[in-house]
């Protein structure tokens, strides 16, 4: 059985990586989120497995310690982190995976498994980013103010990715991942080959 | 004005790389088909510079020997042939060009031109490739027996593709074809960025 891709989708804070990212999983049933850990105690109707793996605070120290984690980060007091043997085993079953990321979480995971695809999720313009990080309408001033600072930093480091794909539509955008996956997937480099020239497809 | 994309598509005699590119070019209707130049005479309805460049002997000749094709052979006494300058023309106006050729053919270009995209057209089969080469019943035995050797022989060499597509339907074929075109395009490598993120994207 092919070794499933591992895709970091990824991008300026209010790009709309969510919403792309959902609708990818609707036309492409088969592909599968990648469950982070936390600490964050779960709430009323999530699953442990599915929304997350809840893990105490001392199982995840130990686990950072030793290296357990592609990429992790402290949200609100809460750890949150990906554990790389949660991925490997998936894709060692063929399984493709989603990891939706902020450009820091990106940043670790791209070194530590430089096999995975990674796509910068580009808005269509700086202005619009702009707009969909005011417009949200929910949060005071200050808080935009830095949003926005962290946003145009953020847009600096697509050439760190392998695709940029500009989220003009979350259509388009979400259709075009879908066609980065398929064409990886034709990669020679990646163990693809005619169906019964010898391996094991 | 970004650089066009040269797509090599090439595979075992038989394969149906012909049929995979008439459609290719019906779906994706931008894409230009790179024009050889040749020194057979034109047939009636031949117009210079749309089917061929139609071309002397002499000065065929003196442009192999100045280097000035990618790849050129010698088919029924004929030369036929590839020129860089009309490639490269094309593809620094921001055309894509497809370039429909054997497989000896495709080891020059892609020699010659490391930046192009090769696709390796491979059958379902080698069965199936068998079926297809015996069952045109054009073709005297010999001729088919030296043209099953010629197909076993050209399978092997796909490792030297970028991509393998497998025909298992023409449809399926040209459309993910096209999404290699699609999907190069994005690529950070080919320079790819953000839509205002300064360049002349």
């Amino acid at each position: 059985m092919a070794e499933g891709i591992l895709l970091i989708i990824s991008g300026p804070s209010g790009v709309g990586k969510g919403t792309v990212c959902r609708r990818l999983l609707e036309i492409r049933k088969e592909l599968e989120v990648s469950v982070s850990s936390t600490t964050r105690p779960p709430r009323p109707g999530e699953i442990e497995g599915r929304e997350y793996i809840f893990t105490d605070r001392d199982s995840f120290e130990a686990m950072i310690n030793k290296g357990a984690f592609l990429e992790w980060a402290v949200v609100h007091g809460y750890y949150y982190g990906t554990r790389r043997m949660v991925v490997e085993e998936a894709l060692s079953h063929g399984e493709d995976l989603i990891l939706e990321i902020d450009v820091q979480g990106a940043a670790q995971v791209r070194m530590k498994m430089p096999e995975a695809v990674s796509v910068f999720l580009a808005p269509p313009s700086i202005k619009i980013l702009e707009k969909r990080i005011d417009g949200r309408g929910t949060e005071d001033a200050q808080r935009i103010k830095d949003r926005l600072v962290t946003a145009r930093r953020e847009m600096k480091v697509y050439h760190r990715y392998d695709y940029v794909v500009v989220n003009n539509t979350v259509e388009k955008a979400a259709s075009l991942i879908n066609s980065i996956i398929d064409v990886e997937k034709c990669k020679v480099s990646r163990g693809a080959r005619p169906p019964d020239t010898g391996g094991d497809s």
